[in-house]
């Protein structure tokens, strides 16, 4: 009881004590802030040799997903674009946005930065979808830090939308959809961030390939860690979506997320629980978390023996005890979100060629 | 509590209730009937198709090993021959005789069936170890029916046991020492009904291909049903020797095999329980049943929902139900053990090759 009292008190309700800006600013931060704390020191732990975890870096499986974009991003016989918008003043938006620049360059895709008056931003957006020249938009946030910042990621043509932020794109991942379109040739595009999470979930083997497509993670036990909009609720809904039995854990309460006994639903229904940590947690096969707070740190002597961790917040989340416990640790994900982007981007393209048919 | 007394009272201990000839003799009968009830009533239900339930048959796993067979036989570049002797009546042994021939024809292996009397029996095995030309021997037990076919085992030369059960084989097994020369340039061989369970779990995705060899099944819990000394021990001895944690169920106690926490021992330590039935089985992800009786049904209710499940009695033991649990079903394994003969007999060859190298 101890344990899930002090887990609980350092849990920040994302959705309650964080601002959307400031939410959106965590979220752009941790993607370009995608080597830390925690890679360096599971490294070290990995070195001295004692540990019998497997530290599986983003960057490795950045790589497999890049290799698939390139194949794509050739069948495709011209060079996407992505337009950034930079509306605010903020030193890390402009860093991001130079960053993505240099990555577009760097793995074939144009890229322009918009730089705009924030009362402008709406109508540059506008513009943008007119465009026929621009295949992707990425809005840095926060620009005016309130409610409006949501308004304008709605603005951005779905069509458009490299970060699958938009509202019928976050509805067709809750509700298990996963094409545009009845004949299925336009594919519906999934937020970055847990994509990718879902992308190193296959990458380490805990999406099983002999079961068929959509039931992969069927008799899997995945805990996440954080129910924020922007991450920890649609990760959740997704692992769920792909039958995993997910609880889902806050700083509130623990929901549990699965298809129901045999993954008969179509999609995943969540259920409020009165679940402990220290009830779920041991029976979890795959741990993730996404705290951003330095304070906080999992508690790791609930693991299984030989479970799998993934930490995507920007801090430490696990800390280096989770090398004497995990049998597969991911101590950042940001490299992967970036592959993810492109992929995005790529898909948006492909789709466009798809409707145009 | 009433699951496991009634499980109990189903659970025959092989190795108490069943004479040494009579466990021999079950081994080779669930060998060559390897097409049983379970497989037919798995499949029916999969073809009614309202079950989430993935069949995996041994036809399929033994197809991609028997390939693999095929390339190192073609690198040997000669026949290898296989010498069987039988030396009862029963006409059992006989039939599983001539399906050995028929196969080791049909996979480009030499056949040769030497029927001997009982009392014969020793001279001729002691002959086949000195002749150059056999790669490999067979005895079809019951020979005697008592501890005395214990003994004409161990006749057998270990570098022509294609079965895997001289006492050197089952100590590296144990002791989890993988070659038999400090070169490492001669693989140990294994029994062949618990390696064909290895490759099934390695086919469907058990194993863990991220983590380093050894280690593969760390973070697994597996439960293997009966604990004869032909199958059960030595299977859980194995998985737990690559990483898993493994309660190996009878019909007197529960035992836990473990290379300890953090998969921190060389080999796997076995130790006594008070667990029921009922205790262990939902924390399993994968259960194997290995019970020889008609009676005896496998409480499937105790199942975790999407737990993966394999049956190598000839028996049904899971019954029906099993499809609306289980992410993944193996109603049978015969041919997968077939396929392990005959790879077994290539490693033969391969380790007199590397001996005289």
């Amino acid at each position: 009881m101890l344990w899930s009292s002090q887990l609980q008190t350092h849990i920040p309700k994302l959705s309650s004590i964080f601002s959307f800006s400031f939410r959106l600013r965590f979220r752009l931060r941790f993607r370009y802030k995608y080597s830390t704390m925690a890679t360096a020191s599971a490294l070290a732990a990995a070195a001295a040799g004692t540990s019998p975890c497997k530290v599986v870096l983003a960057a490795t499986v950045a790589k497999s997903l890049l290799e698939e974009v390139q194949t794509d991003l050739k069948a495709l016989q011209r060079k996407p674009k992505l337009v950034g918008f930079l509306a605010n003043n903020d030193p890390a938006s402009r860093t991001y946005a130079q960053w993505t620049g240099k990555s577009c360059k760097q793995y074939g895709f144009d890229f322009e930065l918009r730089e705009v008056d924030k009362d402008e931003l709406e109508e540059a957006v506008i513009a943008a979808n007119e465009e026929d020249a621009v295949d992707g938009g990425i809005i840095y946030f926060p620009v005016f830090g309130t409610k409006q910042d949501q308004y304008l990621q709605q603005i951005l043509d779905m069509s458009k939308d490299v970060e699958g932020l938009s509202h019928k794109y976050m509805f067709n991942m809750y509700q298990n959809i996963r094409f545009l379109d009845p004949e299925k040739t336009q594919k519906s595009i999934l937020p970055c961030t847990p994509l990718a999470i879902v992308k190193i979930l296959e990458y380490i083997g805990v999406y099983n390939k002999i079961i068929p497509y959509g039931n992969r993670l069927f008799g899997r036990t995945i805990a996440v860690v954080n129910r924020s909009e922007v991450v920890g609720r649609p990760l959740a809904a997704l692992l769920a979506n792909d039958g995993a039995s997910v609880y889902s854990v806050d700083i509130n309460d623990i929901q549990h997320f699965t298809r129901g006994e045999g993954v008969r639903m179509h999609r995943h229904h969540a259920v409020d629980t009165d679940f402990k940590v220290a009830d779920v947690i041991p029976k979890c096969d795959v741990v993730i978390t996404g705290v951003p707070s330095k304070a906080y740190k999992f508690p790791v002597e609930l693991l299984k023996d030989g479970a799998i961790c993934i930490n995507f917040s920007s801090e430490d989340n696990f800390g280096p005890d989770v090398m004497n416990k995990a049998s597969i640790y991911v101590p950042a994900i940001g490299k992967v979100t970036i592959a993810i982007l492109f992929r995005n981007l790529v898909r948006l393209c492909q789709n466009r060629e798809a409707k145009a048919a």
